[in-house]
């Protein structure tokens, strides 16, 4: 379904392409992208999204910027549902996870090697404060009785960080669910990610 | 420095399509790759890439199987270095992370999306290998007092596997050494991947 160029406001305009391009990355990849196939796929003229955005970086890195924004809001929402500082970990690890698998296209993008040129500032503070957010939670679980230097909590923040990513990458891109029949994955999916975040939650409070 | 075509044997122009490829990769990402571009590197005509592999998929794959034969082989390597089960989870998670940091460019393809359509058999052969070659020291490492149900060896895979994949991405992407010295970057790598790999051991082989 086309719509015609004029049929968009300006602001709608750029939301359309944001989430043409995040549905784009999901299906065929970033490399598929390109600013004038985002056009042809809105049915606005070729020289429309060139309003909205100096080129793909730029798009890529408003995306990855709302990824970040609403992955710290994730990260914040899934912190506040536990009651412990562990709980807490543990809840912050599985919100990370599912904010990855319902964002595919986002999250593509936010850890993709594109964006390593961005310029863009509100990208820099967003990733910054996602990783805040996780480094908080982390900190928080670690045992009070030593010391938490900056180093304990970089390791223990990197352990966190990369069973997550990795978990949402491995289910993105799908090995570990081969062989799993299709009416079982979505319990699959769960019991995995359930036994990854308790673990590393409780790997990290450990006394 | 090009080399002329005739300078090849046959089976050296392969390996040196791979090699150029592996390197290409790293530097600059899957989609930079074609067969057409490798030719132009290694100084030979367009059509002799051609006489070795059916396409870009075919090469890839290629590049990927010999990956997972080479990651099969230092993950035995790893767990033949430590004296406990638990020793030897720890060691193969160093290895697993030492190999992807060693082989970039054949770790990205291996875990990149851009396999999907292949049909290589050695390539999921290959594939099949490592990661039996992982789940043999998970499952040894899982506390003997319960049933070592599939369910829970898979699970517990997952977790290894999740966290060093994780890792390796995040480190050979960068973000967790944002603001880290040059001069202390080995150490903090280093620091970090010792760190998750005992805490998951641990994790994996609890009582």
């Amino acid at each position: 379904m086309k719509r015609a160029p004029e049929s968009y406001h300006h602001g709608k305009l750029r939301k359309a392409l944001l989430d043409e391009a995040a549905k784009l990355v999901e299906r065929e990849g970033v490399d598929a992208l390109t600013l004038r196939e985002l056009a042809r796929r809105l049915g606005v003229s070729h020289a429309a999204p060139a309003h909205h955005f100096a080129g793909k970086t730029a798009l890529l890195s408003e995306l990855a910027a709302d990824g970040f924004e609403e992955l710290t809001k994730a990260l914040d929402d899934g912190a506040s549902r536990g009651h412990t500082p562990e709980q807490r970990l543990r809840e912050t690890g599985r919100a990370y996870v599912a904010f990855a698998l319902a964002r595919p296209g986002h999250y593509r993008v936010m850890f993709g090697r594109e964006l390593g040129e961005s310029r863009l500032a509100r990208l820099a503070d967003a990733g910054a404060c996602a990783y805040e957010a996780l480094e908080r939670v982390v900190a928080a679980a670690l045992p009070a009785g030593r010391a938490k230097s900056r180093e304990r909590v970089r390791e223990a923040s990197f352990l966190a960080w990369s069973s997550t990513h990795g978990a949402a990458m491995l289910l993105l891109d799908g090995p570990p669910l081969a062989g799993v029949d299709a009416s079982r994955r979505e319990a699959v999916i769960r019991s995995l990610i359930d036994h990854l975040t308790a673990k590393v939650a409780a790997a990290i409070a450990e006394k």
